[in-house]
């Protein structure tokens, strides 16, 4: 292991290091192992951040070569590179912490490296004869850390919207099937957990639908419209020292047919290297969609409490043995791990929105964080999403039963009476059954205000859950 | 004070209390001023959110007014409330904290109450003779909380919508000035707080613009795509229980009209009852805004800071003296103040987020803080844009001399020479350099590696700002 | 009111401007003034912290008194205005905005205005004769708002103190008579909203005082701690700068006698002066209040959910009508508020912990920011807790009826058989209970598994809300 | 892989399941692993927290040996397994995700299956053979997930303490040398990022080892302070039901006496089950913290800003090439990953704050989360602080003559004239020095303010770094 051959010595301005054989990354991915060991998290976990860097250096050198800046060996080369990380070959070698100092130098490097080694194999060389082929001069050529880091992070996120979208999309079929099965579960809605008047079941399931529904829409215009815009062409710091003036536009046109995004050339390139917003508004719609299943996740387990001394509207499927202690409890395990996903997701949200806000001057250099924290909650968002459906709302079922006897014992159930026996009769009715524990209707027959037929018409389900033409008032 | 003449007495459900006799508000705004005395901000303080709950009132009474519901008198009366309040007239009676439990039933109350009492008024009886008009069956007919508080919110938002956009744009033009004024002042680009490449200060300030430029665009679409649709209608849960089929599109329909904002009604009122999705994504943009200009802001104390000690690229007008101890001292505490209300806004943003995972069921009972924190996020940001712009951007001076000072002593120079030198001598140059403590130029031209007309052509601004053609490499 | 005589000219480094003839306060207030308009909240708004700035004042007049420096008549004439403000008199003039730039030298210079004209008054000149006792050479003499900003703050904090324990002690002592008062009623307790083993009604309000006893504890020990140490006597950036070698050690021990508070000199007058962690710490521990006040809000109104639809085992008292759609409906309102109020304290946290990472080299210049996030959580901490114990605690109610009924058909009970029916015939009969909807006890008799007796001698509350011994397992 | 060897088959209450034949865990933690797919972080990740459960399992054990529920042979091979367990074996076993509904019931039967299976194979059976061995009756005998698993939580944290104190001591140590190191190095200090008055570099990294000193003080006060006191016997919800009245007492002496910690038992269970306030508390004090570490590390990169158009007053070791793209560009990049790693924390403790809020009556679901983020974060911190003292405090080296040369052109030394020439001329040398470009000294030797010899007594660092005698002021 540690004998001379397992090694191979590469420089950079700091001086020599010796680098494991085997690996395709480099000396600057080494430095970068060797000062960040935080998170323990290394850049491959994210698959589509590697993949979008590989595009981004792909893209580069069609526009150099294009440009002539580049021969043709190295282009071939650093291309079939590029098509293996692409195919996701070679991703453990993205080794480098996901939290880094540097603004995401030592990610772009690893990027450089990896793919100048696996072209110089590809070329017949040896890993490490960058005299052949260089990491920096001819794989970061005409780039910067500071444009091409960002526009991989917001491509890496691009690519793997639709699947965020779909697992979302699922999601929301599931509850809409819910919806369509309980519509005809009359049961009592509630307002600040007391009761108040009826509603269906379905009507209930709906509105989960309807509620994503509306994130599934705002998250798939949302994305285009904040992460195409690239500053990919600004070099360091967007003016685009060094570059060619052709470079830009060539090198987004390629990016944007390499990876069948729409994107495009950012219109103020030094406002573009600094920029966050995009990741803070995107985020901040993530919390959204995150604060949205919470709340869901809380009804289902409120619905389901019980069996006995609990709402025991629903039954969520059983997942696993509830208790060592207590025989028999089965508990709503998968509403409670995506409430604390949830929890993630907006703890997420804070951290990234504080690095946004430590930027200074052309350049935000908590990049890096703000990288992470959005690739950590998509991903849990989506792991959540595909585990609530799953192993949850598809096998809740409803006790009808239960739900109906509530309605019938409900002191709401006067509300729909009010437009026919008034507000003063319906109090004293309401007051009484509070009271006395007995029913509503039973009181109202009791009485003599509605006669058996009114009431039936009143109380039927389609009558109370929704407008209708009620007597006018005096 | 405590005699008979200066109170009237007023019942609830609850019983009887003594209403200040010249108060328009009534018995339940007084219960809620007795329970709720927490953060002695009253309803009153969002101006716009009283308009929006008098235009509620309004579009309500018209629609029950076409359907038969509401006396023609009493619609009279109603009105000329409603557009007492809309003026600005009688917000002093809306008295209730911002902070109060009921879900917003003591704001819709306070609106009740007040409108029923300067009604009464115009009617030619006294205030709390409800037998004439009352502020439950008439003002809040066909209305619940839960409907129209969210309503009034959303108008609300919308109504000071424009102001907020006024404030913006007009700190975008000031900072677009500056871009312009100072659009030939070279200075050096810093990175990671370290020397860069070279830039212009106009460049620098037309990048906050364009940032704060994007927000503006996004700020006008967002607004109405989150708050345009109302669930004005749904009564007590979404429903729509006790309301004329016909009443949810006539009541909207009206609101539109009054108000002149684009409202619709919610497709899903059971949904729309409960759901914070927008309030949470609006919060969100307001936090983005508001990270913007903290991150503009710490940039402009960095670039002003010394004047001896620190970058002094810039001066900021000076507002008050700076220190009682330090003669002469001027302190940026412009934009000192706006990097506070940014930090309140993004805990505005988490308390409101917090508040709208708490919702339960078929209501959001913490509606009554997320109003707040949002009303407070818009307040505050918009004065703190104007503060800005009037106290401190207009009045911007550039140290001239000092910026091309510190680009000609810098060692970032180097960087454009890198095509001409190449990048081992290059690198040689900026070590030398930075060893010995002289310049870059200076060396270079001693080293005889560049002629000075070629030196000139290349450090002429224009030539290192932007991309320009390069010799092509080998 | 523009007339010549209601306004006089004061001048500052920045020129003259007219200050209001019967204002206290003077230029630099003004300037305050016209460049902070934003959250509209004033220093008046917290007495403590006038308190606290006005003994600052005095301590620092007594040391330089006693070191030579003042004459008896200026020191006689700031003593007299000193103790004006202490006794609560012109806390109105304390106008400028509590989030403002400068790090608190416009509070700082608001105070030594007012002083100082107090004083001129006391001396029998007009206000604005500095001549004869000027606001900076006198009253601020030996003091930087570096030191006297951050030691009125935490003197604020420690007077207002006793206050804020008092309130958290009373809302103890009402949870612990409920828990005394329900100590008998048999209820189950549920873990995961799910049915779980018996408890009694009384443990659990025990609970909330042990909880809350644990805070009041920690407050007790933590305020003082973190709080006393103080960096009077540090001047511009705690060197001490121009300040008599003696004056540190006078001047805290003069400010711990007039307030009363054990203050201590910081150790590290550097550190001292830019550190805000102890108010970082004081905000976690408020924060942390909170959360507990907010859990324990939810838990009441999970309790008295329904009344017919819900948990319904305990009442809250009616505060206020709960709808004007449903009759007879009664909401939990107090808790909602507390609900909110623990939101906003989170809120509020987070601004602080961000301004406080926002300190720079040798000042925090966000510390204004600091100061009104943390004194509006005590304050709305402590009302939050008076409004609960007052409004909601004490006239809390169970139904043990329905407590002991759902005990009686739970399921839950089987646990407490299962030392003597076995694990395997326990799961059974829960499942057989669960299934049928019939009764636990009901089926174990039915089996014939425990006698009557054995099953009574199980089920008394007092052996099953305890450990016992059980026989002992093969 | 698939052969029918390679697997053994369990059951439980939800059927049976197939276990890979070589896995320690058991069923349940299969459910568990497949249920929850979530954050990809096992709880092997935090040895301390397996090492606690480990330790809670041989207490337990210990506990019902003595009171003669466990027979001796179980005891023994219980033991054996612990052991291993506590001495870093079998670790990998632990699989389940850190984020898990259920309130850790899947974290405590993963060690109840990994301790069973061991232990069977000790005894010479085969794994899964739980007749012999049960990982509920025997390993979890006298437990619930409610109390084993908290217990093991506040021990896990306690058992990693010291580790953390010694990177925190060995930071300060660093930061302490450095004091000394430079405390003849005479500097500007700056307020508001503005020119103040003179100090030593070694005064502000002094000031750097002062407050972290205070975090190291309290660290060690506060960890036992909340974590000691464990709710271990209080089984399923605080009461103790189906425990041995004696045994409480038992386990938790020997959990102390195992572990060496002065752990003690809860006095009131039923609050100690639910209660998160520890957890709130500490991770409010880690923010804290990571808030001074974040200060710190901007004040680095402030201080090291430049080379040239920076402060430039100190150089940070060289750990990697800055820039690809601009030669001999060196950045802060340990500090800037230390700032990120506080963000990460500061989200971490509001994720936790959430969690905390979330739990409901008898029990907090949210747990896992709580635990995961503290250990998260403890962790994080831990490696920040090694990074930060080993890659870059030690090796930071003074720019002397900087810091000088800033002193002498600064503004600021007219504040140590003030005293003797007058605040009047000492202000308008101040404005003559700012306007002219000159300096302040120069400018008082001309007019013959001050002669020579006093000058240099003035100016003599150690009389311009702390309080002196001044002349008396009329």
């Amino acid at each position: 292991m540690s004998s001379a051959a397992s090694f191979r010595s590469e420089k950079d301005l700091l001086g020599v290091l010796d680098v494991p054989a085997q690996a395709y990354y480099g000396i600057q991915t080494l430095r970068a192992v060797n000062n960040f060991r935080l998170s323990g998290v290394p850049i491959s976990h994210y698959p589509k951040l590697v993949v979008g860097l590989a595009m981004v250096k792909q893209a580069a050198a069609d526009a150099n070569r294009e440009l002539g800046q580049l021969s043709e060996a190295k282009h071939a080369a650093i291309s079939e590179a590029c098509a293996h990380l692409i195919r996701g070959d070679f991703h453990e070698e993205f080794v480098v912490d996901m939290i880094q100092g540097g603004a995401g130098t030592s990610t772009n490097m690893n990027a450089n490296e990896v793919i100048a080694n696996i072209a110089l194999e590809a070329m017949g060389h040896n890993k490490g004869e960058y005299q052949y082929l260089h990491p920096n001069n001819d794989v970061n050529m005409a780039q910067s850390t500071n444009d091409a880091y960002p526009t991989a992070i917001r491509l890496g996120l691009l690519l793997g919207h639709d699947a965020l979208l779909a697992s979302l999309d699922s999601l929301i079929q599931a509850f809409a099937a819910k919806g369509v099965e309980f519509g005809h579960v009359l049961k009592m809605g509630r307002t600040q957990l007391q009761d108040a008047v009826p509603m269906t079941l379905g009507q209930e399931f709906r509105a989960f639908a309807t509620t994503l529904g509306e994130d599934l829409a705002r998250l798939k215009t949302l994305a285009p419209e904040l992460l195409t815009e690239v500053n990919l062409g600004g070099t360091a710091i967007g003016t685009g020292i060094n570059a060619d003036p052709r470079y830009q536009a060539l090198a987004v046109q390629r990016l944007a047919t390499i990876s069948g995004q729409p994107l495009v050339p950012a219109a103020d390139l030094i406002e573009a290297t600094s920029d966050m917003g995009a990741f803070v508004l995107f985020s901040g719609m993530l919390k959204r969609t995150a604060v949205k299943l919470s709340k869901i996740c809380n009804d289902l387990r409120l619905l389901s409490s019980g069996p006995r001394t609990g709402i025991n509207e629903i039954n969520l499927p059983a997942r696993q043995p509830g208790s060592s202690i207590m025989p028999g409890k089965v508990n709503p395990v998968i509403p409670e791990a995506v409430n604390q996903v949830a929890f993630q997701i907006i703890g997420n949200d804070l951290a990234l929105t504080i690095a946004a806000e430590g930027g200074q001057l052309q350049l935000n250099v908590m990049e890096p964080l703000i990288a992470y924290k959005i690739f950590d909650s998509i991903r849990l968002l989506q792991r959540a999403m595909d585990m609530l459906r799953e192993h949850c709302i598809v096998g809740i079922t409803a006790n009808e039963a239960r739900c109906r006897e509530l309605v019938e014992h409900s002191i709401g159930l006067v509300t729909a009476l009010n437009p026919y026996i008034g507000y003063e009769n319906a109090t004293r009715i309401a007051r009484i059954a509070l009271e006395s524990g007995r029913g509503v209707l039973e009181l109202v027959r009791e009485e003599g205000l509605l006669d058996d037929a009114m009431l039936d018409d009143i109380l039927r389900p389609e009558n109370m859950i929704a407008p209708r033409l009620v007597p006018l008032k005096a």
